[in-house]
């Protein structure tokens, strides 16, 4: 076997090809109910002040703060101002109007009284014609008024570019007005499994399987804040493999496919990917040693090897982190973890165990190496990365272990 | 004032009236490529061994591996067989069959030999007939050979009751032919915001505020796990409220409303979950004291305060903890962190600040404690919980923090 290429080398090359997807992202606009998770594609500024008007914070009375100065004082109850009041009112200074929470400040008052602090000596909630309260407590001016523009002014911003919007961001969106929101498309990316054994519906014959990398990449590539624009299968026939690729490029940002990339004698992808100028390759890492990479008319093609946990740990390794990128969410960071039992490992190939972290700390694996593994990898919830010039570590070292 | 109730009171009287919507959940199944996130309703088993049959772990040579026990030694091709080949195939003794990577082992083959270790010495690797091939590495019976069964043995668990699925779950299913999944149904949460004053579309007259809580709480719902069933705003009217209560009440596991329940003139939700035998209360807390809690015709009514602030902070409060684990999601912990600036309180309220978490563990408060704050609130991560006997915190002051 040729020298191969370091898994450090091919995530580079990887995150090249996406790079651009994630500088010029295109852009669309969807409605404020629909944009839970998605990424701001720009600033939001706000085209109004908030609050839209000068309000009150409290159930009460509104009231000039002079004239409340010395306590109890009986004041003439002259209306009432429940919130959604659409009628500006002017207060008649030595008087009170009842107010509700949220609504309109009179002209003329400058402070809110809240009514734990009043009592009405004639009149009745309910019928406040020719009603008095009495004040029993002074408040300065300003006191439980929320003035306009408090809370932001009109071109303040609302939500910086790259926001995942959060339900707090829709509120204020929502409170401003906004009603919908500029936001990074998501990227549209293609599925594509080959294998003459896979079996993606009904029984297989002897010698078939069922195809779960279709099912696992798609999932992955919707975790990863992108979305799935093609899902399709292909034999081992180059014809075949060379019409859902070609399909799958007119339609996708970028095109991932499993199997065919290996050095055996039916290895479609790599058929059909090297005259059109793929790099195929030899990754220094177990599993998921084979992989390749394509620019096909502006279109990258990321292409895995077809055992399902060398799929699945390809994707974590090369592709989860420049999806998540170009979608605008956060990296998801390794951590260190301390194994609870000793490991083998191949020198000259880095090595992703599937492990399961347990309580303070430790990660143990939870499945032998082999890349058919793919029941016992559901039991794992990290990727322990064992250094490539690694041949064993002892039970007690520390590893960095990579959230599945 | 009557003596509030205490912030963990009310927490666990609306947390014992959803406990029922998380023992006993509704069962639906799905297919696997919309089960990603759900939680399972119980555990799957595996109806096949997986692998489904004995197959080639590389691309290579199946032989018998006393036929090479001394290498070099020339064997014989006697056939190939391709990945997906579905004809039993038997070897026969002292030959070898070129094989691929997950190809069924033939009969009488006990080991693969891995084709770097083989060259051809007659026949090309495109035309096969009267090939033959020398082997330069022994290998011992069993080498490089996946028995039937080894990952998974028919009957055994695949994912356990209560795994919310990840793509690695999905693969797992979909390799042992699973191809749809018992999960716990999403619950139906009617959200229903209530004020003279919300406009919910359009531009608001002068004392009208744009509606951002019913975009906050259905985006809180869903983020919790459930899903919005009905979505409705009514004004101040009884009657109004009343109809879209009793619209709700009939499709719904649960509703949320917001507003109307303190003790103004114009309490709508008040007004009409009283009579039904409501319990509204005040809650020693800041922002949210007003709060409520009704079930009518068995379905739970859980009802906040209309400030957007409060209402968000009472979703955090009260209902996120009970919604994600009626959900079947894990809890969202809170952490410690260290305040970078003194902070005030009102004793005998248990205080919600907003606050942003910096580097290294420190939590900064980023907009007043008023809760009409709702533009500043989006610039918050995660909610400061101050004690309910404090009357301040000094910087430094190690702090409880609710991711929001």
């Amino acid at each position: 076997m040729t020298t191969a290429r370091s898994v450090e080398e091919h995530a580079g090359i990887v995150a090249r090809m996406l790079e651009p997807l994630g500088d010029e992202p295109s852009v669309e606009t969807v409605p404020l109910a629909e944009a839970l998770g998605r990424v701001t594609a720009g600033e939001v500024r706000s085209e109004v002040d908030l609050p839209l008007f000068r309000n009150s914070q409290m159930d009460g009375y509104a009231v000039r703060a002079a004239d409340i100065h010395a306590v109890p004082v009986a004041l003439e109850v002259s209306g009432d101002i429940p919130a959604g009041h659409t009628s500006p009112v002017t207060l008649i200074a030595g008087t009170a109007l009842r107010i509700m929470t949220g609504a309109p400040v009179p002209t003329g008052a400058d402070a809110i009284v809240p009514v734990e602090d009043t009592g009405l000596i004639l009149g009745r909630d309910d019928d406040l014609e020719g009603a008095v309260v009495e004040i029993r407590r002074s408040r300065t001016a300003g006191e439980y008024v929320r003035e306009r523009g408090s809370d932001v002014r009109r071109g303040d911003v609302l939500v910086p570019e790259g926001t995942r919007l959060a339900p707090r961001h829709l509120a204020a969106l929502a409170a401003a007005g906004v009603e919908a929101v500029a936001v990074r498309a998501r990227l549209r990316v293609a599925v594509l499994t080959t294998g003459s054994e896979l079996v993606t519906s009904g029984s297989p014959a002897h010698g078939q399987v069922f195809d779960a990398n279709g099912i696992a990449l798609a999932a992955l590539v919707e975790e990863a804040g992108a979305v799935v624009s093609v899902r399709a299968s292909s034999d081992d026939d180059p014809g075949a493999f060379a019409r859902i690729l070609d399909d799958a490029i007119r339609s996708s940002d970028l095109v991932i496919t499993s199997g065919g990339i290996s050095k055996g004698a039916y290895e479609v992808v790599r058929e059909v990917l090297l005259p059109r100028g793929a790099d195929v390759t030899s990754v220094a890492m177990q599993p998921g040693g084979p992989q390749a990479t394509a620019v096909i008319d502006g279109v990258p093609v990321v292409a895995f090897p077809g055992n399902p946990v060398s799929t699945q740990v390809s994707f974590a390794v090369f592709l989860r982190g420049p999806l998540r990128a170009a979608a605008g969410l956060p990296p998801l960071p390794p951590q260190r973890a301390t194994l609870t039992e000793a490991v083998r490992s191949v020198p000259g190939r880095r090595q992703f165990l599937r492990g399961r972290l347990g309580e303070s700390g430790g990660v143990a694996p939870v499945a032998g190496p082999s890349s058919h593994l793919v029941a016992a990898m559901a039991k794992a919830d990290v990727l322990i990365d064992v250094p490539v010039e690694a041949e064993a570590l002892d039970a007690g070292s520390a590893v960095t272990v990579w959230t599945l």
